[in-house]
């Protein structure tokens, strides 16, 4: 593939800035790279290791003369970044950046950025439980969707442009509106987040069921939402700070679900709950046949099969 | 391993009992092992794919003459095949159960029992989203908790024996009551599989978000949802049935910490969110370190690292 931008910016280096130095590597996107990052103990970490071409000691200087330039700080930082940035941007150049809220992101970066630079919202769905610059790998975005949220104003070309290096990075593509996308999240991603979270700190909890108890015997079921409950806390909070109506809205349809499930369990209504589970048993297949997960057995982690 | 059980009884032919048969065949635990499956589609795949040494047309011709008699069948079946074996069962012979309830199933089986018929009830934490007799593979066990729940009753001689055989199957032991038992599953199992059904629930429900959009864009945490949310109906309809109590009491917990949750989100508590989102990430910590999962990036299932 060819390469896109002589030189992109990364802001904000945990991740998803360098997963994106690595993928964008492994396909020759990108000239030079150079990343900045608020911590100076990340800063030194990424001249450790290798992450980008050049790290800097500002953000300002990092986006000087960059074609494009990628927030990847914490939603609730987007802001300050982009009012630091904003004077430093070279005309022409394309502002992206990697929140999984999009309406909050855009309230907050639009208003900085001067005329003549692009700004072309966008949002990986890839992640792991870990985070910081020791956390990247090439094949994060490999098959999994990255969606582009276009501005009213976003230039053609430019969202084009961006639309390519992510599909260069072996991700597939989507583009849709920032109000549509949050609510989508909302429900695929944002309110199962919260869900994970308070099922684990119910767990610790519990006085009568030891600690030990819940992490030894946690196979069946509660080990999922604990990898869940372990991604980023400073991320998590921003999300659902910035995802307000939509993720309060979600809840609240789940917890009338749940009290209604909760009834059939208290009632012995064993043929609600039936036909309940084989409702959502079929939303499975339709996870597998689209390719987002794999059916492999235990879930993919067994330590083989027996043909 | 030395061989255990000269014959070996398996009553329903799903995910556990067929998973059961390859893993003692692996390590030479039983002489034969005869099955029986109630429904005779089950019993001719059986016969075909070679899943138990023979195939028999009732539970109790299977139970016949076998030193040890496991019932893998849903927890609401079990009272039902336990007084049709009841009088064909050998003297001296144990009985065993894999439900994933105990006391419930302790109460439905034990009555049925001859004195001189051991009874060992045991539950494998172990399983995948599939089920049915070509469901199952040798390493479902391995590393993985079975919890043997002896009653009052209980010869120590049968529950070691059976104890030995789920640590020749691969699984790690541990011995608690019924009671205990039925507690430490609400929380790390019953009420996680029951919140991941109502989730999937609530996304099928959305109509202002598509169907195909949620499957698409499932990566980011909804699809470890739907995959805990696939797993059988009939067994997870009984479960919920026979471990009402403390279901509903774990449910209880969880909806108080979840509106408190709900309440940060609304209030913009972003410390109350943080803290707690931290808290529950030295959880996950716990359980890679007691060797329960992976630490492996994209959660076991990225295709590869970069170093």
């Amino acid at each position: 593939m060819a390469q896109l931008y002589d030189r992109v910016a990364l802001i904000g280096l945990g991740l998803i800035a360098s997963s994106m130095f690595y993928a964008m590597r492994r396909a020759g996107l990108a000239g030079e790279v150079v990343g900045y990052a608020r911590s100076a103990d990340t800063r030194a970490i990424a001249r450790e290791i290798g992450l980008c071409d050049r790290v800097v000691e500002s953000a300002a200087e990092a986006v000087k003369d960059a074609d494009l330039v990628v927030l990847c700080v914490p939603v609730g930082a987007m802001e300050s970044v982009a009012r630091e940035i904003g004077p430093a941007l070279k005309a022409g150049a394309t502002v992206s950046d990697v929140g999984s809220v999009k309406a909050a992101v855009i309230a907050a970066v639009a208003p900085y950025l001067p005329a003549g630079v692009h700004f072309v919202p966008a949002h990986p769905l890839a992640g792991t439980e870990h985070s910081g610059p020791r956390s990247g790998f090439a094949e994060l975005f490999d098959n999994r969707y990255t969606i582009i949220v276009p501005v009213a104003e976003s230039d053609t070309a430019a969202v084009k442009r961006l639309e390519e290096l992510w599909q260069g990075m072996g991700a597939l593509t989507e583009v849709m509106d920032a109000e549509h996308h949050d609510r989508v999240l909302a429900v695929t991603s944002h309110t199962p987040h919260l869900i994970a979270y308070t099922m684990v700190g119910v767990a610790d909890d519990l006085r009568r069921v030891t600690d030990s108890e819940v992490i030894k015997f946690s196979a069946a079921g509660f080990r999922d939402f604990t990898r869940i409950a372990a991604s980023d806390p400073t991320m998590w909070r921003d999300v659902f700070l910035n995802n307000k109506e939509a993720t309060l809205e979600i809840l609240g349809r789940f917890t009338e679900e749940l009290f209604a499930l909760q009834r059939a369990i208290r009632r012995g209504d064993g043929d609600h709950l039936h036909a309940y589970f084989t409702r959502t048993r079929a939303i499975r297949r339709g996870i597998i046949e689209a390719g987002q997960d794999t059916d492999a057995p235990n879930f993919g982690r067994a330590p083989g099969r027996k043909e």
